[in-house]
């Protein structure tokens, strides 16, 4: 069974947000359950028990009454992440944290923790912050512009690495006859001086089992593309159509390798919210009314909104030309943002027929009877447009009807693992143990690119 | 049993740190039990079998090769009672974390996980960082000043406290008929902008069972007590002789209620590292046993170069007069370091003598056969020297006779509790939940003092 295979992770969504994911009107499913550490535990232990890679929890610090954030009312991601790790034991732990908003002693430190809690299963979802508003919360009048975030991101990265290399493996011989806990050659400072941090060092923590958390990214401008090619093993992508999502992947791909690292070293996840049925006329039935149910009017003026620093559309006429909002996406949402005033412009658009229109951006390809769903992954697998997906349920009962009914079709056909072979995420994913930087300048191994 | 009762919580010593706490020679504890989750989960197990109010997790983010840390690697306080907290019930958990290096939407986004994923039985012991070297880790080249760290203390615990109102506890109706998650009028800004902060909020995350997190400090200068009559609810406090302790705590509480608060809401714990023996004389054997274990002359010296700023006394000659060094202690242990200097210039030290002497102040007063030990708590808490006691101990074993010797005894005389009362921290200090303060103003009720 030498086939490549599929990889699978599962995005919780919150319940609630302002007309948003309807999650809390479900009755089976608690109204507090995003601030519900037991509906975390048992997400991941079913997503364990289906073998998936990880569970993948996204982030925002920004909230406001209006603002269809994924959801208002959620748990840190690292604290939520280490209390559901002593509940597992070979799921992928993936934190989303802001390399804007957080110290790289700090974050480097928790994700570390993390690391080692879990045995060797975190990774770290680096985003910039798309909520522009976040920066009023760090003492920021205005968000920080893409090159300095992305500059500030790369630095970050290459400082936490730096700083989880502090200590070599061998560093505790803790040997009793010698009176030798520590063996201090093996304690190494990283003195970093950079553009936007200077770091002594060393991190008051060791190395997991798999080395160092996996990297991951979620950015799709040319500044997030970069930052990508020179840094992630992982990347939740945007997804969008067959053909933009196999443009994506092999623009990944190349610049990947041509920023010297092998391109199988990172893993592209799209985002897929699978809807199946017994037949594809229910599965279809279902998604409709999962769409209509979505689909109001002010959460879709809302989400519009999101793209443009939480900007708050309904001032304007709704059935005059879409307004000229330029300015306002220069240090957030630029990629959606641009996207959506150019097919305003394009097509004639009022602010009213835009906002109609978002709704539909969340149509998934991955609908009908198992069968026909896994017809379409393995479609979209053989394409070149992914290598795992990102799984966003509505409901509990979604995700069981897509593991009982779906996953089990991929494993005949060997498109998705039988068992886990490894108990780290690294393992899992097919990505290399970083070498110790200073372990490997004394053997003389080349570890200046460790994830590759 | 209207007694007057006495608090314990359990302070987990690391393993390692060069020549310190020489746990990690006991066969029976796990060289790397300070970054095993499953040792903080077991010891948290036995203090919450044995009824004792919390886990109390000390924190530094500073270490060099030569510097006795309490342990060299370590977990991540808030990660690590996140772990520790679905595996306990109503034990509270108190995480150090300081003021002067974290960012306060950051830190009160974190503890108030902490207080949601454990029910309501979060701590932040806030301190300001006592290990100078931490600002090289933070872009720092000088530890901020006395002044300015306690007033950026103050700012933050007021700034964290605003932050974690920003729901009140009505805020989420989740009322399916009026489609209605969240009542808007509910949910706050903070708009704080202050001398050392602005945030604007609010937070995304809602109240816990007991309101917020107990907030506990440490610190004993002049500055340190002052933010302590202000804001905490408890203290881990010096201790020091019988008479020191009641100083101690006389003016603690003359200085909560001079601030306005009732000071019965401020818990003041006292370090006791018990050894408990069948006989007194075998305990007292073991006490010195462990003495003179620990008093390694190259940890006292390095011991006492932390109050120095990890300052390298072995550059000195140890036989001259103990060298004059108070500059180095302006910013970092002034409090220690000015009793030290003060000793050696009265009686005339070397660096050898004082150093030499820094074992001793380990020296614990609660040591003896069960009763004797229970005689001396009980005579020092009559003697109005604590609220509580913070209790470490060398090995799991001087905890077992601990728990199984005197507890039974405290708890005959009325002393300790037979039952848990509440699952939340505040319930089982005593302390008062405090009152949102959006719900206290429409409701004309004073909220101004939230913790008294
Ligand atoms: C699939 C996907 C998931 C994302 N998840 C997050 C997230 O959880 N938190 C966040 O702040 N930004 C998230 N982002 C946003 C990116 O971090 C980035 O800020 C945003 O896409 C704007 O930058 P860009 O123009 O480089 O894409 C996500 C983006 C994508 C495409
Ligand atoms: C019993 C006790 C425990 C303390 N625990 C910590 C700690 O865990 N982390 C830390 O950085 N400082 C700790 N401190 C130090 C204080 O936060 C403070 O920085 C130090 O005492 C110097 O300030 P001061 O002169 O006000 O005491 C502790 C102090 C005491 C007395």
């Amino acid at each position: 069974m030498s086939r490549r295979q599929i990889h699978l992770a599962l995005h919780p969504y919150g319940v609630g947000g302002p007309g948003q994911h309807g999650l809390w009107k479900d009755p089976r499913v608690a109204k507090d359950a995003s601030i519900d550490i037991r509906y975390y535990i048992d997400l991941a232990q079913a997503a364990e028990a289906a073998l998936f890679d990880a569970l993948f929890v996204v982030d925002s610090q920004f909230i406001n009454a209006t603002y269809p954030a994924h959801y208002l009312n959620r748990l840190e991601p690292l604290t939520l992440l280490s209390a559901v790790a002593t509940h597992t034991t070979h799921l992928g732990l993936v934190a989303t944290a802001s390399s804007t908003y957080n110290s790289p002693f700090n974050l480097a430190r928790r994700l570390a923790s993390l690391d080692l809690i879990s045995g060797g299963r975190a990774g770290w979802n680096v985003v910039t912050s798309f909520d522009t508003g976040t920066s009023r919360n760090y003492g920021l009048e205005e968000h920080l512009d893409y090159t300095t975030r992305y500059g500030r991101a790369l630095e970050f990265v290459e400082v936490a690495r730096g700083l989880w290399d502090s200590y070599e493996d061998d560093a505790f011989p803790a040997d009793v006859e010698r009176n030798l806990f520590l063996d201090p050659s093996r304690l190494h400072e990283l003195n970093h001086v950079g553009e936007h941090f200077s770091v002594a060092g060393p991190l008051n923590i060791s190395r997991s089992a798999q080395g160092q958390p996996v990297i991951f990214q979620a950015g799709v401008s040319e500044e997030g593309r970069a930052f990508a090619a020179e840094v992630a093993e992982g990347i939740y992508a945007p997804g969008g159509s067959l053909e933009q999502a196999q443009t994506y992947y092999r623009d990944i791909k190349r610049r990947t390798a041509a920023a010297g690292r092998n391109p199988d070293h990172i893993k592209i996840f799209i985002h897929g919210s699978p809807v199946v049925g017994a037949t594809d006329d229910e599965a279809r039935r279902r998604e409709q009314e999962i769409f209509d149910e979505d689909n109001d009017f002010g959460r879709n003026l809302a989400l519009l909104g999101r793209s443009f620093g939480a900007y708050d559309f309904s001032v304007h006429d709704l059935d005059a030309p879409f307004p000229d909002v330029a300015h306002l996406a220069e240090r957030g949402g630029r990629t959606s943002a641009t996207a959506i005033i150019e097919r305003a412009r394009r097509d004639n658009l009022t602010l009213r027929q835009v906002a109609e229109s978002l709704g539909g951006f969340r149509r998934t390809p991955f609908v009908g009877a198992p069968d026909t769903v896994a017809d379409a992954i393995e479609t979209w697998f053989e394409a070149g447009t992914f290598d795992g997906i990102n799984l966003a349920f509505r409901t509990r009962e979604e995700l069981d009807r897509f593991v009982d009914g779906v996953v089990p079709i991929l494993r005949r056909r060997g498109l998705f693992r039988t068992e886990y072979t490894s108990d780290t995420l690294r393992g899992n994913l097919g990505l290399p143990v970083p070498v110790n930087r200073h372990a490997a300048a004394r053997e003389g191994v080349d570890a200046s690119r460790v994830a590759s």
